[in-house]
């Protein structure tokens, strides 16, 4: 099949999904997601990814309502029946459906389940890629993968219309992240890239280049950046769930990095030689 | 009947309403409300409403799908037609439905227009409110009405935690609004509230008590207060859309306001009986 979804019980293709009107999704942004992407029908970094979740669920109060272990067969199952071996898998959970009202007793005392898998693609890495800068704008809690992503929307917009493929945020010079990505620069052989705090979202692709970063002798320093420092660095990449390691050589119509393509060549070979042996086809890297 | 709703055209009773879960509403609250009360059947100050809804649209760029007077017209039938005399009135625009993207051109072309009238009333003005303080960490523009609204359920949620109704928030020393209203003090006759910029919500009931405290001849200070001016004020009081003045007595377990009930008591009455002629149940004030 094409694609294929679910919500609270009911199975069906996305496009013929229907949800209640008191959806608290629909009123409140009363939620969390998270979202993986597959080579060879493999959602890479899954089990990172539904820990994820369960964590974002849990600092927002919503009990999802159904065991992790569950939740892993539903979505691995949907990645094998879909027909395109690449594909974004989806999972969301809401407080629940009810009388609009804020305070939870209105939200119907169950939490709502929501899943799909669709046709996607990752961000190929043997492109450059061109970013605009926006004032981060967003509440102070981007450390929760909630649905109240309107200022995601409005950024991705602005730099679509640039003919641009992100939005590299700022609160004033300090960079935090982008409209749906972590930021990181190369600058002397080490990576620089922003701690984990309220301020940006903690990436399970960020922790991945991290950790093989480490693993391969490269001094990783996780301290804030500025904008300054992100247009004179020998780098800049951003990763998320469908970006591994993509490359960024325009931003704001100004060139920027090239000048460590042997490293930067490094850290993507390494992130496609994990993609690969996750999903079965590499004997490792 | 007991309740109304209306979805992209479809009108049926709200519990059986009914969304594509591919609304962007759901994945990214990429949408704008506004809501309204019902005197007697009547939505109080429609006009100022419907005018801040197509407002806060085109300051995200959604295009309702409705001329003004014909999504007047319906929130007015829908009032009348429902069994209760007070209702709350709810118009949302999102920015359509379509595969799960951030940018605009995933959102398939067409705004979605959503409108309810369930039962619900004013909150009375013949009692005291207690109420909680808590930082205020939304984003930069609260000044549209979105759905992204995660961090006031969770701001109502404290308040009822702890037996109150409404949650006092604050940048640092400076006092924005409340979780769902906007929030004002009286000192030495004058009023004094928040100026309209990007951290409160323009609100239509403070537009009228202003307008209101002005023609009865008291001083009106736009300007921010602080927590403790707020604390040692003559009277505290919020108002929203169901909260036309409502004083405030408590604030963190500490006892506040309830030095000038006189005046008080003057903009109480000045608000009912605006409601009043507004509902055609007076004959004016």
């Amino acid at each position: 099949m094409e694609n294929i979804a679910y919500y609270n019980g009911t199975i069906a293709p996305i496009e013929q999904m229907r949800v209640p009107m008191d959806e608290r999704a629909c009123y409140f942004a009363d939620g969390v997601y998270d979202a993986m992407f597959t080579v060879g029908h493999v959602p890479l970094a899954l089990d990172d990814h539904l820990a994820r979740f369960y964590r974002s669920a849990k600092k927002v109060e919503i009990d999802i309502p159904m065991p992790i272990g569950e939740l892993r067969e539903m979505v691995l199952d949907f990645c094998r029946r879909i027909d395109s071996p690449d594909a974004m898998a989806y999972v969301q959970a809401t407080r629940g459906v009810g009388p609009r009202g804020h305070a939870f007793r209105f939200a119907g005392g169950k939490a709502s389940l929501w899943v799909f898998v669709k046709p996607d693609v990752l961000d190929p890495m043997d492109r450059d890629y061109r970013c605009i800068t926006m004032e981060d704008t967003r509440f102070l809690h981007c450390d929760i993968k909630t649905i109240n992503l309107l200022p995601s929307v409005i950024y991705t917009q602005r730099a679509e219309e640039r003919g641009c493929d992100e939005t590299i945020l700022h609160r004033g010079e300090r960079v935090t992240e982008c409209a749906h990505s972590n930021v990181h620069i190369l600058k002397d052989g080490a990576l620089r890239t922003a701690p984990c705090d309220n301020l940006i979202l903690p990436g399970i692709t960020r922790a991945h280049r991290i950790a093989q970063c480490r693993q391969m002798g490269i001094p990783v320093i996780e301290e804030p950046f500025t904008v300054r420092e992100m247009m004179e660095a020998d780098e800049v990449f951003f990763t998320s769930a469908s970006a591994l390691c993509c490359r960024v050589r325009e931003i704001d119509g100004k060139s920027v990095g090239g000048r460590d393509l042997e490293l930067i060549g490094r850290i993507q070979r390494a992130a496609w030689d994990e993609a690969l042996c996750e999903a079965g086809l590499s004997g490792g890297r």
